[in-house]
């Protein structure tokens, strides 16, 4: 057996991150921005103190790799992202990344024998450079590099200040040309095994400190605009009104009361306009978006075939236009049964309950998975609360996790990927 | 009789008037601007061509005056509003000061002996300054200065610009501290009476060109905000959700449902706000209004009861916090009924079914009720559409209610007066 992980170096470590950030008083850290430079600095630090090689790659994700027991085994491959949302909280994403690296702190400085311990396989840890789409509007672009399928054409894509993806790997000292080369093989890695906080309340729920995820939910997400006439509020009698935004309030508690029908689905309308926008004014026109996910795709498909139409019977009994376009559409990815195993073999080996639960949130095993078998483990946040300031786990979890955590790498057993 | 008042020049006017526009290629045109300037040196040049005496009063309302049968007997107070909302159309106010102006124009050039007709009281008709609001934040100014309800205190309200209303009514030739002068007593009004637009689609609805005011409508405005808890759209369970928008959607379809019930009374959510407002958050915070409007102050308040009511019950059954303010209660202002009883007199006269209808928008006689029984003749005006580009009437309609106007006028016995 290897030392115990320092729960208290990971906790220092998030704290060092979570201050480096372009918003005063806040986190905020977006892709190929300075914050990042020194972010990646950080944690290239702590990945050699770790017994590690460290290097940035050509998208800008920190890679750290430990041999295994001779160099160039196939790896498992662990981590998680260091760029964040706007006014983000300390642990969405970093936790994973600097968690990974103290569990190979610990087999690296070995309690029993005072010399690293080296598995079977090696371990490479990622700190994907992008996986929230803050600044550019396109997501997990560190992992899809990782995964080989990054899409040249989001380096055209934008940010606020009207610059190109392109121009910023430039800035930032990467070749836009070069991203290709982050990509890795199949055959290099084993599995990839992400630890993240749950962004939910299930955990905190049922008072455990983590869980196994069993897939990263699919999503679809719609754009809806409802046409309906706008009118003086003093004169239009209700009964010749077409009031887009009573339309809009009967698709909301539509969407809510279906998507409440089966306990893993979920739906949400997240943003709302109303136009014109005044007080005397009957709403002529209302854009919304829609949100829609599920750990299984038919149960996803169904909620949204039966949403729209009865959004339509809606707009159609109202006699106002409904224009609905898909914006995204992603299948689930599921977390391998054999990766899950063993997750959860750990997890009842630190005398925790074994709790299997789905990810409603998007994470980098979204892309990995095309490159690899991918298994999460997930650690408790205070009420739920992630993309907020207020974001919080506590020491004792993060003790709990990383001892997990080492245990699954230590017990990690690669003959069993079917 | 008269001669038969002139539509086509009332259409010209109203034309002329929409070319006054701070708006290129639009309609704006707000209280003490130089292009409310230019339109009451036109209104004021054809009140004179009318043979009416003309004048700028206090407030900055073109004031004119047609003697009776001997000068300084108590006048018929006739008009309505030269200012106009931003980007609006080309008749909301303009056609009342127009149509009674050509109605005095009539009287003054009599078919039937080349000469005046002096009625047995004068005719007042004002173009007032302002109506909208659109300017200062402050509505009825013009009307309130001849009620002699003016509240000096708005004289502070600033423009967008950061103007007060005292800096900008002496920059167009004014003196605040003389606004009093303009009120007029009471027992120098024997009536006042409006033409305008409906700004609704009744009339247009039943086929008829006219239509007798009742009353113009109380109305009751609050602001309402909701407090939930933001959540992650994928990761929160229907079930634990204190989603602040499907609450808002409930309580926007509570309030439609509640005013649909009764014919006259309306109930509108115009503005409605989302917070934060991101495709894959669960509304945390919604903010909107509510402006319940009714021909009479008990349908009104029992509504505003009912509603306000059920949002409480809506709020404690889905945990998220209510907070509501009054931002307006302004009761009804009904017309009089022998006013009613001369105005619909004038329409049967013509031929036309004399329908009844409450005013769902505000108007001067609001202010003017104070100093002065009120009137209102509507005309239809295409779907209802006011305070919009798009705001039409037909020539047809035009002449038909200056024929009813003038036959108002001339038939106009204010010993009916109670």
């Amino acid at each position: 057996m290897s030392t115990a992980p320092n729960a208290q170096r990971i906790w220092d470590h998030c704290e060092a991150l979570a201050r480096l950030s372009e918003l005063d008083g806040g986190l905020t850290r977006v892709f190929l921005s300075k914050e990042q430079k020194a972010a990646n600095e950080l944690v290239l630090g702590w990945m050699v103190e770790a017994g590690m090689s460290a290097r940035l790659d050509a998208i800008g994700n920190v890679v750290g790799r430990y041999e295994g027991a001779r160099p160039g085994l196939p790896c498992l491959m662990m981590g998680s992202h260091l760029d964040t949302v706007r006014d983000a909280g300390k642990y969405d994403g970093m936790l994973g990344v600097v968690a990974a690296i103290e569990c190979v702190h610990a087999l690296n400085v070995n309690a029993v024998n005072a010399r690293a311990r080296r598995l079977p396989f090696a371990i490479e840890i990622v700190g994907f450079a992008d996986e929230e789409g803050t600044r550019f509007n396109a997501t997990l672009l560190g992992s899809r590099a990782v995964a080989g399928t990054f899409k040249a054409e989001v380096l055209d894509n934008v940010d606020k200040d009207g610059v190109s993806m392109r121009e910023a790997l430039r800035a930032f000292g990467l070749d836009p040309a070069r991203i290709g080369a982050a990509a890795h093989r199949r055959e290099d890695i084993l599995a990839y095994a992400e630890l993240h906080i749950e962004q939910g309340p299930v955990l905190e729920a049922e008072g455990l400190p983590v869980g196994v995820v069993t897939a990263i939910n699919g999503a679809t997400r719609c754009a809806v605009e409802v046409d309906g006439m706008a009118g003086h509020a003093g004169t239009v009698p209700m009964s010749l009104r077409q009031d887009a935004l009573a339309a809009a309030a009967e698709c909301v508690l539509a969407i809510e009361r279906r998507c409440g029908r089966e306990p893993e689905l979920v739906g949400t309308v997240g943003k709302l306009e109303c136009l014109p926008g005044a007080v005397n004014v009957v709403p002529g026109k209302v854009r919304f978006t829609i949100d829609i996910r599920a750990p299984r795709d038919a149960m996803r498909l169904a909620a949204v075939d039966d949403v729209l139409g009865e959004m339509r019977a809606i707009a159609t009994r109202r006699n106002v236009q409904l224009t609905v376009a898909k914006t995204h559409e992603g299948g689930v990815a599921a977390c391998a049964p054999w990766l899950m195993e063993q997750i959860g073999a750990a997890i009842a080996a630190e005398g925790v309950p074994v709790r299997e639960l789905p990810s409603g949130a998007g994470h980098d095993g979204m892309a990995i998975i095309d490159v690899a078998p991918i298994g999460m483990l997930f650690v408790r946040c205070e009420k739920g609360i992630s993309h907020n300031p207020a974001e919080a786990i506590t020491l004792a979890d993060v003790e709990t996790s990383a001892r997990v955590w080492l245990r699954f790498i230590e017990t990690f057993d690669p003959s069993r990927k079917p």
